[in-house]
């Protein structure tokens, strides 16, 4: 095996990245090594080539990002079983500390002493990528290699849509990221009736309805309460995913759902939001789940079974790159015109 | 039959209330005529006496307010079953159309097309009240009368207590109005571990001690994030009810919260709130119910379980006065300083 | 209108039935009447049409049975509101005494003091049925009436499989009655992965193969467990539905299930069963639902959903009659070779 | 450290064990030696012992057989961190593989290739013994030894008791051996309404008056059906945890439940059991829980949760002795005349 390798990297605290030839890792006691086949983007990513304040506050250079991907196990490390040379697999990105009390209950994503691969440690855009055996998931044959990429974020879209019921329900997702876009998808697999999305951008609102969307909403241009309320006969949506991070998408989503209704808040926002609570959550009975990443690794199998026998993603795969195209790869993502962005090595 | 009764009424859009006697309500089929043995007041009971924004934008005088309540029916309606004179009831007071989508699903407290009595229609501090047999409660010997009179805002405390788990939790309990003073009662018999109480007044402070908070803080006085996070080893209680109805109370609340843990909300807020729900929420994967009222009658069976085995309320009784005195029980509930207080005809 | 009609009716405690000429009914408050388009049988109507033991401890002669149905208001009793002359409707046929604790606590499916339409009071199976308006269930356009006539046993099967969680999940559905095969196309349409079907009559596997099963096994010549196993590679389903109401087919599917699966018990035996209790649930860790008609009216809102958006349960219809073909249609019933058998007035 | 050690051995496959001098274990990584302060006997030791049909099956002797146990940690395997020696710890006895699908799910206690202390390895019943790190569970100081001791049967009460409502819940609970006594003071303290219990063992039927039960029937001489039925109202139970592992005793908790109510199967049966599972079951609309050991570790925080605020065992400790005297031990549990029976190195 080669001694280096080609790694996209943020060496110095400020905005960009370089392609950098770096030594392969070696491995400790109960990692494997990961040739990568597909890497994707994703928006925290993107912070960390942006260089925001955000990532200067969390990021540590010099250091390999990027955390979702697939690829060929090509090394084991002493005492790993079960997982063989060959195996193709993505992997859990959060490596926990499985002895703190939610490790202990069945609640590890939200672990108390996490470490996230490329952002805590190096990460997957490289050509090798180093991955404790528990974090590690074998692919199912039937599954794409740029699916299999992106399976973090239609993780998070798979544990903020299916925490409660769907099926037979209206549902509205604001935000047509790449997870709301996800959970479009999700949602009408899962038996959806009418699923509503809403964003400010075109292209995403196109794909919006290229992934099962009944109603994609300009929201610069329509008023989505009203919209909403009179697609659903005044009652509102069952449930409401809030996947856009902003104050007035949050309130919007309140004023849109029905008494007794859900909520899925996913998208952080820009520090606080100023709610409306009384009519958006108390009057109105309704139950809210704040979502943190995916569960581990119950949302992996649940994903699993509607990647195999159906749930179709690819269209929300727009876009790849080579490495070496880093630059208009990041520049696209900022943009927002697209869905997933793929990077090959 | 007396022909004519005392009531307590607000004669015209203003300030103040008036004790005026007035005819004995006439009854329609499925009525029943109950002679008041108990009444108490309701926070909304002040709002009404004091004439704020809310009052004047929902109240029509003249109205004879009141809706916490227990009697005795000295009268059946045409076509009243399963009743009898001389039973002692209380009676749930929202009155709720029994068509609506939530009507025919178990949802009747979040009824799209209710009267609440004592606000929309004449209530119960008067020698009698007249209510729908469907919204009689007859209440088990062994409840005291001035208990069975306030099992309206105790039924919110067991909905938003017990809508998950309480047993072998840490709760916080933020706001000991009357329902937050019954929700320490409530969380200390269903097994809670560690009950802590907020509020700013002393003697409802001494309320909370009594009625069973291991710790309750003068939050003027003391950091309480910093005081929960001690006492629990620095986790964070598990459970958040909020009854305060504060911007303050909710993110400390927020903040206390462990990740994985719950929240009620049920505090009305003035107007929206500026919330961190990034920390608050999302990244705490926590889970969130809003506190609508009391579940019809799923919630009047399970209080009156309590209070048949063993929960005792009666530290929260601090007050009585005949009608009489109302001017002087209203100054006392608009002090902040009591629990309930009772009006005996 | 007509002052007499026609109905089917059983006449003596003896087999058989008779189509009858008789006062069309006369209508108490609340109540309204029906003009029935289209009814269908059911097991139970079967029953009675054979005289079993069940129908000559039950039914007291003469009555018209028939519970499924839809048709088209024509009368208003007194005090009927919210509903006109000219509806298409069809009904709840379980008449609850809406006082018990079950009916006050939104579980009015298992009231204690039901009445049951076409097996308690006269039903569909005639030109006119009498209903009281709180039963009544109008119907969206878009659901043919013969959908429409047969929602009582889909809402069985509604209620049967969406008590817990379908999407992503495998499912054994033992028994291809008319509410196996409803259950096969709602677990479809609710994103179940591989759906196993089982029953002894060729007829009804292939009408599970087209309502959307994956296997279908006839269990007298195949290993149903043996089978399950090879498919799911050795774990087992994580859904079973029992609609056989055999020993053999509970036991079956307590050895297909998995650790920690869940089940709905539909099916009634003959009298009691010997169960590997241990093996089957207790070392599973499995949770398990009785499961008695549908919930008044969560199943029906949601049953409505699933049809107005795409469930397509027309092959479940097979076969149709004239009132004046009784005979035959019921001895079609008895073969089992048929899915729902419609009944035209 | 001594070389050797006393331990209780099952030597052959016959009735009976022996106390021998045996090596003292040496640890493998991750491990901990622990001096054993005080074990517990449990049903399966006593099977063991008697050497029945399960254990002639199951047991490859020679081995050290006791799985109940607290003490104190004495050294520690290579890689053990966040112990240290003279940590006084229990732990859960099931040793879990972490890489099957119930592993990776939060379903450790059905993990399909556990190994149980005890019985595939050697056990507690001895002056030391090997615990893997995980499996550790640090002792909370506020609770005593022969408590700390039987938190294996006691936690399967607690995972029984609290997998559903209690709190306001009428409960009976059929069989008092140690897990139902348990049981008793659990839903006692979790707020239990009225608690019905049921033995043919006068000792036990005392004891359970004593853990909390408001009646405490000896079944081979009352009608436990009608008992309770007249005790509540009619109604029956709303819930039903069964502990005696008899077809009896099953099929009259189905006839106690109420309509709606929740059962939990504990007790193991001889074999199958012919059930009613009709009216018990399916018309009933009842839901039911198998229950499969401890959930890991959620169930272990909240004994710790209840044991350290309030809950009382101390009279499920009924007796104690010392190793030599390991036959007058299981003579006395083989009798059915105690509660917990402790055994000091």
């Amino acid at each position: 095996m080669a001694k280096t390798m080609k790694a996209l990297m943020k060496k110095k605290p400020a905005a960009g990245a370089s392609l950098e030839q770096v030594p392969v890792p070696t491995l400790k006691a109960g990692e494997v090594l990961v040739k990568v086949r597909a890497a994707a983007i994703c928006g925290t990513d993107a912070h960390i080539y942006s260089w925001d304040q955000w990532a200067a506050n969390r990021i540590k250079p010099p250091l390999i990002f990027g955390h979702e991907f697939c690829g060929e196990i090509v090394e084991l490390g002493a005492g790993v079983e079960e997982l063989q040379e060959g195996d193709v697999v993505s992997a859990e990105g959060h490596f926990t500390c499985n002895r703190c009390f939610f490790c202990r209950t069945g609640q590890g994503h939200i672990c108390e002493d996490v470490e996230i691969i490329g952002v805590d440690t190096d990460g997957c855009f490289a050509e090798y990528v180093r991955v404790p055996q528990e974090n590690i998931w074998k692919m199912d044959p039937a599954i794409p290699e740029e699916i299999a990429a992106i399976q973090d974020p239609v993780g998070n879209a798979v544990h903020a849509a299916l925490i409660d019921e769907i099926i037979g329900n209206n549902v509205l997702i604001t935000g047509c990221g790449p997870i709301g876009l996800a959970a479009i998808a999700i949602c009408r697999y899962a038996g959806a009736t009418q699923i509503f999305a809403t964003d400010v951008n075109q292209y995403r609102l196109d794909l919006a309805r290229r992934l099962g969307a009944d109603f994609a909403y300009d929201v610069s241009q329509v008023n989505l309460v009203e919209e909403v309320h009179k697609e659903t006969g005044g009652r509102g949506v069952d449930v409401f995913l809030e996947m856009a991070g902003k104050e007035q998408a949050i309130n919007d989503g309140f004023k849109a759902l029905r008494g007794g209704g859900w909520i899925s808040l996913l998208g952080i926002t820009d520090g606080d939001v100023r709610l409306d609570i009384n009519d958006g959550l108390i009057f109105k009975g309704a139950r809210l789940y704040g979502i943190n990443g995916r569960l581990m690794f119950d949302t992996w199998y649940k994903m699993e079974a509607l990647l195999k026998t159906g749930l179709d993603l690819q269209p929300l795969i727009t876009h790849s790159f080579s490495f070496e195209e880093f630059e208009e790869a990041f520049e696209l993502v900022l943009s927002g015109s697209c869905g997933k962005v793929i990077l090959y090595p």
